[in-house]
Parts: C-alpha cells; sequence; structure tokens
C-alpha cells in the first residue's frame, strides 16, 4: 500500500539528540525521475496506467466510473501515507522552501499551468508533491497555531462535505446539514447557559467575520436604521476591546464604516486580562466627549496569553451602561467543554453574542467557527434581504429552514457536518477528555521551562490555557550587563531559532514581540497527538539551535 | 466494493414516462435494521468490526494506523457509492423529507448528539445516511443552483486539501497553495485582460463577500480616511447598479455602513441588461441632491436572466464621471474561458474589480470565488492591521506572501488546490469545452421550448448566457380571459410543480417571481454531465406534473 515512500529523517523522540538530527536526503526517488516525464507507480497494487488516462476519462465520460474509482483510491493512497507521516514523530514536520523555489518549479513539480491537460498520473504526482512541501499541521511538534491536529473523524467528514458539495443558504438544497445546524447551536447556546430556543447562531468563515456579525448585530441592534440609511444618521459609536484582544475587531470597525479610531483599547493587567476600572472609566470619558459607548469586546483566551478577562465584571459594566457585550472565546471557548476548566468563562451566560471557533481548541478542521447571539431574530432582522430568486416563500416546508439571509454570505460553506460526526463519534466526554490533554501538557511545558536556566518565563504564573509565552536566553546574552544591548539581541533570538527550526523541518513554533516585550516564543496545544515527549523535544531543539548564538 | 445498495427508482432516461416513475421503495436495507443497534456490514471486502471499535482507537492512538486506514477506506467506499449514484441518470436527485422528520430522526438515522462515543460502525451508518436524505448536487438533472456538478478531479482536491488542513493567512505554514493562488490570479488578470503584474486579487468565502471587498476597496481608494475614522468623514456616497444585480451590493451596503438607501438602481431593458443612460442620468441626480457618486456595479451574467451588461458603454460613463466600475462576473467570469463566447464581456478589461466565481460556470466545487483588483496595493492598504503576532515582519522570507493582512478574514480557508488541480487536468482549453457545452444545451433546450404550447418563454431570444426561463402554463389556465385571474393561478403553478419534483425526486430547478412578472422556472446549466436527455427529460416531468393543474 505504499506510494513512493520518501526517506525520512531519523528522530528519536524519547532522546533525541544533535546526531540523530539531520538533513532530509534527495526526495527524488529514482521511481520519479526528472521532468515529470517518465514515471512508475505503484498505487494500490492495481495495474492501472494513469499515463495514458485525463480527467475526461473519468465521470461523466462513459465507461468513467471504473476510472473514477481507481483514480480516487489512488489519491486516497497518496492521503494515507500523509496521513501516517503526520502522525509518526520521526518525520519532518515540513521541507522548507523559500518562494521563488517553488515558483520556479522543484524537481518534477512545476506549479504552473498549461492550455493543454496532463495525464492523471502527473495529477497523482502533483498531489504527492504538494503534500511533500507543505507544513503536516497534524504532525505533534506543529506548535504554530492555534488551530492545529488532524482530527480522523473531522477528516472524513470534510470528505464527505466535499462530496456532497453543497451550498448552506437553503434547507432545500442542504435539508441534513441545515437541520444538524439548528442542532448543535442549540446544543452550544445550552453549553454557554442560554436558554436554547431563545438563542440564534450561524457557523461562518473563521473567528474574524464571527467578530464582525457581533459587531454588525449590536449596531443593528442599537440603530436598526443603519441597515437603510448607513452611518451617517448614527451617533458617534465607539467600541472598546481589551489591549490584548484580536485584531479582527479593528479590522471589522474599519470595515463596517465604524473607523479604528473608535476602537477604544482598556488596559490589561500583567497577565493580559482587561482591567475593569480602566473599562469604566474609558466609557465615561468616552460619554462625556460626546460619543456613543456602544459595545465591548472582552476575550475568553486571548491570542498570545491566553488570558481570560473578568467576564462577570465586564457584564456588570456593560449592564450598567447599556452596552452590548461581546466575548471573543474563539480560542478560549473550547474549555466550556471541560468540567475542570470551564469556570475560567464564567460570566459569558450574560453575553449579548459570542465567538466560539470549534476549529481551534476542539480540534475540527479548518474551517468551523460561530457565532452565537442571545436576542433571537437580530441576525435575521439585520441581514435579510428576501431576495426572491433565493429564499421563495412559497415552498411546501417551513421556509424559517432557509438560513442564508440571516448572512452576509450568500452561498455558504457547510462547516457544520465534520464538527456533528467528532460529536458523534467522541460524545461531548471525549472533547473534555483532549482539551484536559493539552491543558495539562501546557502545565508541564511551563513547569518544566521553571526550571531551566536559559529561559525565561513572560508570564510567572501557572497557564490558564494552554499558551505558555517564554524567552530563550543563550549564554553569551547572560553576561550583558546593559538592558538596551540585551533587548536588541534578545529581540533577534527568537526569529533566528525559529528560521532554523523551519530549515531543518522539526518543528514549528510562533514567535512576536508584544507590547514592550522583545520578541518572545508563544507556545500553544491543541493538538491531541501531542504528548509529554514532544514537547521535551521542542526545548531541546531551541536549546540546540540557540546556545551558540 | 458495494455498499449496503439503496433500491433505486426505475427511470428509462431516454422514454421517460410516468409509469416508470415510481416512489422509491422503503430504503431500510434488512442489513441495516432498526434504532442502529445490530447491523451487518461489508465494507472493502474485509473484516473489520467497526462495531467494537471508537475514535479513540484511530490515530493518534497507539496501534492506531491499521484502523485509522481501515476506516477511512470504508469512508470512501460509501463516497464512491454516493459518487457512483449521483452519475447514475437513473438514480433520483433527492429523497425529501421535512424539516421535523429529520428533527424527529428518520429510522437508523438520529441526529442528536450524546455524552458518549458513538462506535464507528454507526459513525459509517451516519455517514451514508447524511448523503442519502441530502440532495445529488452532481446529477446531471439538479438544475437549481448555478454551481452544479461534481468534478472528480476537483473532489479530490478538497480531499487533499481537508487532509492538509492548513490556513492562507502566512506562506509559512501554506507555501504551496500561497503560490499557487498568485499563480492562478495571474493567469486571471491575465484572461481578463490586466497586466499580472499590476493587479491583485485574493479568493475569498463566495461570491458576496468578493462584491464586498469590491466596495470595501473603492471606499477606501476615494476616502483612504474611512479606515480610520469611519464613515463619518465621508461625504454621503451613493453607488449604482442594475434592477437585476445581485442582492449582495444591497447587503454589503448595510454591512459597510453604507446604507441600503443609498444603492441606487439603474434600469434594465427587457433582456435585464442596464440601460446606459438610465445610468448617466441617475449619476447626474444623484450629484445635483449633494450625493457623491461612487461605485457602479455591472453586471456579467445576472442571476434570473443571466444577461449580460453593456461593460465597455458602462466604462465610457464611469470614466466620464470618475467612478468605481465593478463587474460581478460571478455567473458569467467562466465565459471568458471560452473564445467563442468571451465578446460578451468585451469592456470588462476596464473594471477596477472583477468578481468571479470559479466554483459556477467553471464546474470547481464549493467554494471557490475571486475579487480581483486592477490596481495592486489597495487590497493590503485598505485591509492591513500588521497584528505582529501572526505577521512577524522578521522572517527568513519575503514576508509580500503573508497574504493574510490583504483580507478581511484572519484564518482564510484553502480553495486555491482545487483549481489548481482541476486546471493542471483539463488544461485551459478544458474548461472552454465544458463552458461551451452547456451554451449550447441552453440554447437547446431554448429552442426545443420555443416549439412546445404550454410553455411560454419569459425572453423570446437566444440565451446569452445558460439561464433560460419560461413558464408551463397547464391547459386549464390558457382558457381564462381574466388577467388578474390567470396571473393568480399561473404565479402557483411553479411552486406546485418544484414542490412535486422534489418530493418525488426526480429533478430539481428553481422558480422566482421576478418584477412584474409572476412565478416562472429559471433553467441553469453548468454541470458538465448533463446531456440533451436531461433536458428533455425536465420538460417530460414538468408537463407529466402540471397538465392537470
Amino acid at each position: 500500500m505504499d506510494f513512493l515512500p520518501v526517506p525520512e529523517i531519523n528522530r528519536n523522540l524519547s532522546h533525541p539528540d544533535e546526531g540523530s538530527l539531520q538533513k532530509e536526503k534527495s526526495i527524488n526517488s529514482p521511481l520519479i525521475g526528472t521532468g515529470g516525464k517518465k514515471r512508475e507507480m505503484n498505487i494500490m497494487n492495481h495495474a492501472t496506467d494513469f499515463s495514458k488516462l485525463h480527467a475526461s476519462d473519468l465521470l461523466p465520460a462513459r465507461d468513467g466510473e471504473k476510472w473514477t474509482e481507481q483514480f480516487l483510491l489512488a489519491v486516497v493512497d497518496v492521503l494515507l501515507n500523509y496521513i501516517k507521516k503526520t502522525f509518526d514523530g520521526k518525520s519532518k514536520v515540513l521541507d522548507f522552501h523559500y518562494p521563488h523555489q517553488l515558483l520556479e518549479g522543484l524537481e518534477g513539480f512545476n506549479l504552473e499551468l498549461s492550455d493543454q491537460p496532463e495525464s492523471l498520473e502527473q495529477i497523482l504526482v502533483d498531489c504527492r508533491d504538494t503534500l511533500k512541501y507543505g507544513v503536516k499541521t497534524g504532525h505533534p511538534c506543529f506548535f504554530n497555531q492555534l488551530s492545529s491536529g488532524l482530527d480522523i473523524v473531522g477528516l472524513a467528514g470534510e470528505w464527505l462535505t466535499a462530496t456532497a458539495n453543497t451550498n448552506m443558504f437553503t434547507f432545500e438544497i442542504a435539508p441534513v446539514f441545515i437541520i444538524m445546524e439548528e442542532i448543535i447551536l442549540k446544543k452550544m447556546y445550552k453549553i454557554v447557559g442560554w436558554g436554547e430556543s431563545e438563542a440564534d447562531g450561524i457557523f461562518c468563515p473563521g473567528g474574524s467575520i464571527s467578530n464582525l456579525y457581533s459587531l454588525l448585530v449590536a449596531r443593528y441592534k442599537y440603530f436598526p436604521e443603519v441597515k437603510t440609511k448607513g452611518m451617517m444618521a448614527l451617533p458617534n459609536i465607539v467600541l472598546f476591546v481589551s489591549e490584548h484582544s484580536h485584531y479582527s475587531l479593528e479590522k471589522a470597525s474599519a470595515v463596517l464604516g465604524i473607523g479604528t479610531d473608535n476602537v477604544i483599547a482598556v488596559k490589561c493587567d500583567e497577565r493580559g486580562k482587561m482591567i475593569p476600572s480602566d473599562l469604566e472609566a474609558k466609557i465615561l470619558e468616552a460619554r462625556k466627549e460626546g460619543h456613543f459607548p456602544l459595545y465591548v469586546c472582552a476575550t475568553a483566551g486571548t491570542t498570545v496569553y491566553g488570558a481570560f478577562d473578568p467576564l462577570a465584571e465586564v457584564a456588570d459594566i456593560c449592564e450598567k451602561y447599556g452596552l452590548w457585550m461581546h466575548v471573543d472565546a474563539a480560542w478560549g471557548g473550547g474549555l466550556l467543554m471541560s468540567k475542570k476548566h470551564s469556570f475560567k468563562l464564567c460570566g459569558i451566560e450574560r453575553a449579548n453574542s459570542i465567538t466560539w471557533n470549534p476549529h481551534k481548541m476542539m480540534g475540527v478542521p479548518l474551517q468551523c467557527s460561530t457565532i452565537l447571539i442571545q436576542e433571537k431574530g437580530l441576525l435575521y432582522a439585520c441581514n435579510q434581504l428576501s431576495a426572491g430568486y433565493l429564499f421563495q416563500p412559497d415552498k411546501q416546508y417551513d421556509v424559517a429552514y432557509d438560513t442564508g439571509d440571516k448572512t452576509i454570505q450568500c452561498g455558504r460553506h457547510v462547516d457544520i457536518f465534520k464538527l456533528w460526526l467528532i460529536w458523534k463519534a467522541k460524545g461531548t466526554c471525549g472533547f473534555e477528555l483532549q482539551i484536559n490533554k493539552c491543558l495539562d501538557l501546557a502545565q508541564y511545558l511551563y513547569r518544566n521551562l521553571k526550571t531551566r536556566e536559559n529561559f525565561q518565563l513572560v508570564l510567572d504564573a501557572e497557564p490558564e490555557h494552554t499558551n505558555v509565552c517564554f524567552w530563550y536566553i543563550p549564554q553569551s546574552l547572560q553576561k550583558i550587563q546593559n538592558k538596551t544591548e540585551l533587548s536588541r539581541k534578545l529581540h533577534q533570538v527568537a526569529p533566528k531559532i525559529k528560521s532554523q527550526l523551519m530549515e531543518e523541518g522539526t518543528t514549528m513554533v510562533s514567535y512576536q514581540p508584544y507590547g514592550d516585550k522583545v520578541n518572545f516564543f508563544r507556545m500553544v496545544l491543541s493538538n491531541p497527538a501531542t504528548k509529554k515527549s514532544d514537547i521535551d523535544f521542542l526545548i531541546e531543539e531551541i536549546e540546540r539551535l540557540g546556545k551558540d548564538l
């Protein structure tokens, strides 16, 4: 069942050491040859000669059924091989190449398109190469983003979704998926602490769009005339976000015609949590200046520190001054699935709207993001335009199930099925298990780093989420007395190590400067495949590559 | 290789008649049993007992590799079975059920979620049932939406995309896909008639979002201060769209804080084409009233009639008065791939921005939509916020390839690979062939309907796109003299027939009222699997179900 095996680097997970880390050998198997001309393949042990077949031989071609099956199975073989490597700690996370290298074409992998069709054999090779030169985001040592891992049931769900190839705008063409969305949203309202028949929500393309929805609906709630008359009819509205909130709120303000100047930053404490007294002071200040305070975004799980804002206190203030309360729980929402950790979101039930991305902490494949709105009917009232050619009122079924007019999109991708299928397969308790595990690992990393001389934690406090932020300080920097020089040099350490990690392809972790802090590593965990040994490996890799800097 | 075969209705495509159309027999194969308890399965001819396996047995579980492979192959078996049925003209397009039936649960298919995990056998049955109760959008007789068909290479592309499970925001984690996007966008600029190194663009979630981008960028071009100061800093901007334009322009105006009242409708001729003299008059009128005319959206392929606005004349007017010209070619853009039909978009090269959805006429799986902007740099300037934790400037590669800050999203789904793979597999000429074929079929339908007494065409003119709009007029209505009564009765005909078509599951076609016209059928063709006999079948189905109304 193997498809053009690629030599792997030899990495021993339990005892990683420099010696076992070697550059991957030349990838070009003798079977591939050069220039995509002559190739032999051994897919699924059958004798199909894909070099003589083309897309035009596949369905709907007459007699296309057999070739379609053979071709798709050959593709699946490529994918299975990749999946195995993804979970194999001994494989590389990526095989780094620069943009110009990919543009110029790597041996046998030419990204340019031509007027004439390529053979299906070439298509299969292209599939394999696309994966080969990509990044294994499901690898146990991929720590670069908030979303990582490769959930097998979720993957099956995505394959099915692609095969169904339909659209969420009407019940008519997506009956099962529309009902699944309703069922899951109700489940989420309940978990959040809302009455399931009173709330509303929608799956949409990513957390930034979810946050945009929250601001759009809030504005409509206070000023429904904005829909027809625009911002000209409104007073000067302002909104409040913490210094550590996600940049999408600013982006949404620019898009919505509110303007980024009207996004007021609220101070955070040293852990990155919004300071309620500063929020209140800023609201009063804005009022005094004649602005209309409309909306507060509290964050449950900030991007860099993983901080949880004090939701109950923020809710008190929003109530007191009549502001819309949004909780951006894109990253932290997953913790609601855990009896052990859900207390960190206490007060979320008082929010008017919530962003929660199952594609992050719940490990659902990309994309899967929700906006939940406590007041039913608002989403529809805010967005509906009743285009007669899509949303006919005279259908045989209850057209309330035609959810398309609740959205700012027209066509909407089916993001629900993979989540539904994972939920079926794991049960609510399955999410809890994997989330608790990731949080335990974060604690393990934190405690481990605390004991190491060359590492310094950005926050000396047990992590609330899986974010662990730290500097690596090479020996040579430890002697530097001049603070400016130290900062300047320390700022360069993380990018240098990261670039080296990527070129060797052994692991990926994010870094950034933040506020007055120079570049530091931000470790996040959301992949159930990650083990303690992978975390040890990351630490040792950073030491290996950083010690002589 | 068969997986729980489902009895099919017996439909003879070449000579369809009432007798051969029977309600599908009870679906519950004896193999499935009831209540999801006891089942036998025969997947891939292996002996894996999925009833004893759970998601927790799959990777990353120790020894999970074998079960992962077996499970995914079993899923693929379900999918292959569905794909075969999709292309089999004898199968039904859908197996209609009402929302309450799906909510209550059909035999063996319970959509509710539980706390505890289900077996993988149940998951496989759920996959099969999800497809069974859905709609086969790739069926040769599915004519309901602008996007239809199931491109096998595109499907393979989606399966791979799901397996890669990455995100378009940075080159770092999507190197190959980012380069593919650049290559394809350049190809599209060239096809449109722009210099490939001067233009800009992005793939985004659907045509409505593409149209929103065009308005967002246009507003920024004229008033860059809007980004920071909001709409308050601007004069009263207005935009112009034709009466037949897509509703997403109004939606975008509501979202952007411009307001739907500031969207001015330009009159169309009887074919649905914007009347340039009316556009000019409306611009002058708006100026006189103190508004700022900002933007015109011309449509290349309207949703209902498939009309092409006179782009060159619109461009002249935009140039004369200094307005941004957008072309919504979501539906018509595909015709640019055809030497025979591309003249219909003549003048598109003068547009400032273009929406073009490869997921419609080019047959790419959902979603695949672009916004193209003629002026390079605008998209980035309009949207960038330079969040340091995602877009670090100190990387080892050229960070211009981190496209995330050009968008209004943060995470962005990989929509490029399926298009790239199809393009490789078919070549540019492959798109041309399939598009020409669809247009030929539309002409065939039009000419066919013209000869039939019971059908009346909404437009008595050869179709420019694949839209063919018509009424079916049952015998009983042909005698009615009173126009009001005739209208009232005719208005009910299409919904009744459509509802019957869906309940029998034989074909799906859209209908709507439009302007002063009562409900009529809108036929559209974009599926390369459709043949003349499928079109004949649609006509005969409508006659069969409508003749006694």
